[in-house]
């Protein structure tokens, strides 16, 4: 491989000459071999993209930084954005714990790269623009990173959990709808209960869901609120007047986001809340989706010796010699994330607990494990809906068979026949292995006309939806 | 001891003469001998309390139960909130999962004490009311235990923990005031940074206490919608039309407190994510108090070879020969709370994501966690605010020693006589263990008096609060 | 109420007179009221009570104690392990975190209590004892609490989890053999698999909870260390030459169980690191029983709509009128406790993980975690044990029902007639809803007596124990 | 791209031609786009490649595999373990629980790649060697992938965590033993205490890493169980006689580890409870490593304004004009792996506790949260060791001065001038911020030659090792 000199104060480090990043970047490569390379998540360096891009033009508007070098900069953060430099980030999630050398690599790749844009070879001639004094500006990577964190979480949120998770939503609407006559046993303790709709069932899981989307969007005001401009510590020193709230506004133009100015900059780089905040309903929706998906594939378990009242999609071969071994795999997988969430959420929270005097020092770890949390809810969610939820069909035969024989029905005798035989039918019907209709008749406590006018599940379902 | 018989359907009992529960209570306390005895938290038995004379009101105006049923089940309930009965629910959060027997219990409970009110003696004569056909009339343990979680948790997030809290968040708001003036050395990585004000530091505080106040309050409409009504599997089998919104409305009146009838029943039974909503709320607030706690013993660390810019109170004896020593005794208390807090949380929601079809059945363990963390962090935001956070104060020459002294003042230099001899400045008292001042003036850069105006500390801190 | 003075280096205390107690315990109930009082479990005022009387013991041999004094400690420490005072404890968890409170509750209440045996009233002339100088002897806080939390959990460890998991498992092995010849289907993927004995089915319960004891056995060495002789940083100030062996030589003396002195005793005050590895033993544990539990009450599901292969005892009244809803509740009971305890988990390592220097301030918090998860899972382990697992009975028809139904019984003829018949076979009645035999001879390929000899579950089941 | 069709039992798929992949692997990538494609670590491919290369042999010397077959899956499986198919397997983690399609993308690859060995173009002509038939002959999913989870999991112990942190151990053990006889002051509460040596204080650190290593050690027995040759169930249907025991000496012989086949094989595939016990291990070291390298952050804070007492490596320019500002990364990057660790662990044991009658289908998210923990813990180590443990140095003068200037060192006088005059010149230096030597000779108790005679920190550090 052949290399170039990068110097930072430290002095002279060779860096691939291939790559756009400097000194710092090629340092925290070699001292932090921490798990896989290039961990830090891309949307944490579009995060920086956005922002950067945004200090220049604050920048550039408040008089600290001249037009040419701001349309540089600019210019670099959206070939970023369009995804040219992804191989330019190699750093890990395990480096400093504030996210430096990230905020490092991405001022030297912008640098380096405005300067073949300027015409030049990188790592010849002086740098047209400075990784420090230009790109890094009015920053410190102390109110940089968390700006990119809250930038890369909420971008995910909305554009990939909230819609997948609205998506599902709207087809167990749509299967609650369908299903709304579908009259099946109810179940408590596991044990046998009343009857209940398959759609008012299915009711239940769309409201989970529309409750769990709700906490999520209570948690994005929180998640509006951006660092920039409170510099090292949270006063702002060495940021001309004026910048926090208007490179804000930048940010919020460039992605089209509600982004604020944080309120508070000491809370904004001591603490991260925040994402403890969001990752909190993302927990909820990962406990709700454990429950629907469960319930799910519990129904849909047989084909002959389990419950087998739905009938999910079969999506690869399961038992090649056995019809009907239809392995509910869309299932497992969204379980598995949602144990996933669980887990990413203590991380979060025993990160954002340990921060000391102006600066949390888990950064990194804390935004990666609430993107992955984000997007595997988002991807997991939209693979169930397309490849099991919206392919869900009542299993009517063994649905109708499972409430006809149940024991439960004799309830509806007790306003007719009086508690004490109602009882005596389903005792006899439970001890002779028969139905409460044989036994009813038996018995002569009703006749078989009586017994279908009587004992109607349907009439049992409520008017709740 | 002596002992009378009870029934139920499974036949004879004996329970001590001198307790007003019945069969199932006795049964349960032999079944479940598991921890402490009477672990059920009070708490719930108090919204079981407000929700039985609910249902009896609604039940009465509905017509389906007689005035005098009504106005004794309201009585008893009544006593029971008045804490005259607190020895008569014996049994713990490790019983069954849907907390049947507790609510068998004050279904026992009501009628025996009825029995005694209406001139009886209990365990004599046909009882004046019945367990199960007259208390629970309406009513299934299903909607009725999640009816007392909510009812529970609510009360004690609006009475304990959110007052307590909003104390602590005033108290320190105060104390961001005070010290507003008081410069000291701000710290990013533990390592000396530039400056802030001690009231900025605190401002922090405030703002993280504030968002997680506003996170709790998000959680409250989720918490306040009733499951009773829903009956057995969430159809509301067996209650009068108009009951399910009737009866919150009666228990609204009766606690005071915005409850309403839940959107959907079947989700109110099977699934607690109401619980694991609020509890994110709370594991937040246990992140930043943890936070704040950590920063507020490290900063009172000494008295000698710590940190000691902050003077906190001396509530007991430290070392007796050792002057100084003020143990911070209420941060170890709040932290391990927090500690605690964090494990609740994924108790609540190992918990939350395990229902099975139409009931979850973890609901004891669930509210009994909910309850702890919420009373722990309110009564130790309480202490903490009493004997710790009003009596903080900034121990100032050792605040100003240590601004002073820092080398990071150097920066406000720059400007003046450049970057270049300002590091020359910094670097040299460094490695002489001086003042900037001093080698700044033996270096022939700046004079004393030049030294004095341009390196103000105060200046530094910038105009963002 | 009356009070008499007690006093501490601080000054005076009012401290009800009925009470042992003194004026730091006082302080401490005054200055901590967060959550229920006397919640610092008793278990470790008895672990206090042993080295207390240890400490005693050693010091007069070491010739620092009289044998007056050394007999009056003794006598009180084994009033207090008779139970004699446990009204005497009356401090909270939430405390100081090096429990310095408890350690002077201990202090007081034996120097008052010798007292009263020396024939004074106590308040009332010089102590005969001091609480500091005497019983406290060669003793601080910070390697007494560790020492009696060791004690405290190691008693619960072996004298209530491991003989109850044990007895569990010495059940569920009995179950296992008796159930040996019962051929039923098997189940991965909630579907329906090849065939397996009930026996079998148990047997990989009793290894999971054989693996289980192992690994809580494994951490009993670390747990029999004692921090007692480390003083108050690790070094042993202010104890005999000779001491720390000596004193666990006592411990382990007077409570029969091999204690011995820390190899480290810096480690011992510093990290809980002991609590982490035995509570990790009794997660595992926790996820065992869950398993379980949980596929116990899903084989018991029913009594007609469920799975149905297990019949459980019925310990309570389930539906009045519905014959046969046995509620799983003792697998409730033990499935909660299983949450409680991976929440516990958490809460202990995160107190783990916070030590700042010569000592670990989250002690109280991690001590009474592992304490409640210890005797959380013994008594559900017997109480599951008593109520459930003992009685534990196939139901053997609907085992054989479903087994016979199954269709993966067809893989029995692939060596027999061929893959691609034998799927036929399987199809076809997939497709009409009959058993195998019955298109195995309709469609020709084997007579029923073939069908008979060759399909036989109980030779699929293997060899495999 | 160009495809080549390939088939299974549900029909044709196209497949990328330049792919050794087949349908059941295709389907599953289009049916699972969760998270990052091919996230299934190699770790657990290699797995595979082991175990699959032994079934062959087994089924060889057991006569039901040709010996050529065997050759040829032999030789794929060596290639695949050179690294050679990296990119063969694209196949997430998130796919179905029991990883049967990873199972699947292995067995394809092995006979696609052994066509090619074998002379053919892949898609031309039969199969040379069926990826059910021959290289997944005697075995299932449901036994393969626990079998390659156990191999990945202890080769990664074994040869990455145990090393990593044996080494970091040694480091720090060379450290306490060089810096035995640096006196310094003890902290507890965070608070001055009596002093002890650093080299003290580094001991406890390598007491908790030894402890720590033995826990990880103690579960090594139960990884080493296999389970293959349980089959589908766990009774070993369709395996050959003595099967299990031999595939599992193969798989002992060609990793040089001591494999076993497993006592138990329906716990074996319904459980996976040794990924709790070891991950539990590694939490545990992740608890102590997280108290080191805060210990350590927090002493190297400064320059001026903190404890200043040790200095660390600066691998990475600080503030560039700010000299001694070197921040502690490497803790930073250490404790945020101790945070992700927690985290991992809970995700581990909510999906250990979910296990399904025969089958635990969380196999996936298990093994990839472990080998993670393993991996970053181990990397974390080695990096913290080479880059940060190994450098660091006493800061001597500031260790002195801490010392010196303390209270607490009046201890020292007690039996000499008794305790009352030592506390009074404590309460003295201590109001007027003086030393103890200064009051103790201005209050005339001692001379200065007395007081250098008396006040020795060495002499109050103990024989304690």
């Amino acid at each position: 491989m052949e290399y170039r000199i990068e110097k930072d104060t430290m002095g002279e480090v060779q860096v691939p000459s291939d790559k756009l990043w400097g000194a710092q970047t090629e340092r925290s490569r070699n001292n932090f071999k921490i798990g896989a390379p290039a961990s830090m998540p891309l949307e944490v360096v579009y995060g920086f993209a956005y922002l950067k891009k945004a200090a220049a033009f604050t920048n550039c508007e408040l008089g600290v930084l001249p037009i040419e070098k701001r349309d540089l900069i600019a210019q670099v953060c959206e070939e970023i954005l369009e995804g040219k430099h992804d191989d330019q980030f190699p750093l890990v999630i395990w480096q400093t714990g504030s996210g430096t050398q990230s905020n490092m690599n991405v001022n030297e790749v912008i640098a380096n790269r405005a300067h073949q844009i300027a015409g030049n070879v990188v790592g010849k001639g002086e740098k047209t623009i400075q990784p420090n004094d230009d790109v890094n500006k009015s920053q410190s990577s102390n109110d940089t990173f968390p700006t990119g964190m809250h930038i890369a979480a909420y971008k995910k949120i909305v554009e990939n959990t909230i819609p997948s998770v609205s998506q599902l939503r709207d087809t167990l609407k749509k299967k609650s709808e369908e299903f709304k006559d579908v009259v099946k046993i109810g179940r408590t303790h596991l044990m046998d209960a009343t009857p209940l709709t398959l759609g008012q069932e299915f009711s239940g899981y769309v409201s989970q869901l529309n409750h769990g989307l709700k906490a999520l969007e209570n948690t994005l005001p929180h998640l509006s609120e951006l660092a920039l401009g409170g510099s090292a510590v949270g006063t702002g020193l060495n940021t001309p007047k004026g910048y926090a709230k208007r490179v804000s506004e930048f940010i919020a133009r460039f992605t089209d986001l509600p982004f604020v100015t944080a309120e508070n900059k000491f809370e904004a780089l001591a603490a991260h809340d925040a994402m403890v905040e969001t990752h909190g309903a993302l927990k909820q929706l990962a406990v709700s989706l454990n429950k629907i998906a469960n319930d799910i594939r519990l129904m849909a378990s047989g084909p002959r010796s389990g419950i087998g009242e739905l009938i999910i999609p079969a999506n690869e071969p399961g038992s090649s010699i056995m019809p009907g071994k239809v392995n509910p795999t869309q299932c497992e997988a969204i379980t598995m994330v949602c144990a996933q969430v669980m887990g990413n959420d203590v991380a979060i929270a025993v990160g954002g607990m340990q921060g000391h005097y102006e600066l949390n020092v888990f950064k990194p770890m804390m935004i990666a494990n609430l993107l992955q949390s984000a997007q595997l809810i988002g991807d997991a969610c939209a693979s169930f809906n397309e490849h099991c939820a919206s392919g869900i069909e009542p299993n009517l035969p063994r649905i109708n068979e499972l409430v006809n024989n149940s024991l439960m029905l004799v309830t509806a005798l007790n306003t007719k026949i009086g508690y004490y035989k109602a009882a005596e039918i389903a005792n006899t019907a439970h001890q002779n292995g028969t139905t409460l209709r044989e036994e009813a008749v038996n018995l002569g406590y009703v006749t078989p006309e009586e017994y279908d006018e009587w004992v109607k599940p349907e009439n049992m379902v409520g008017t709740l939806k």
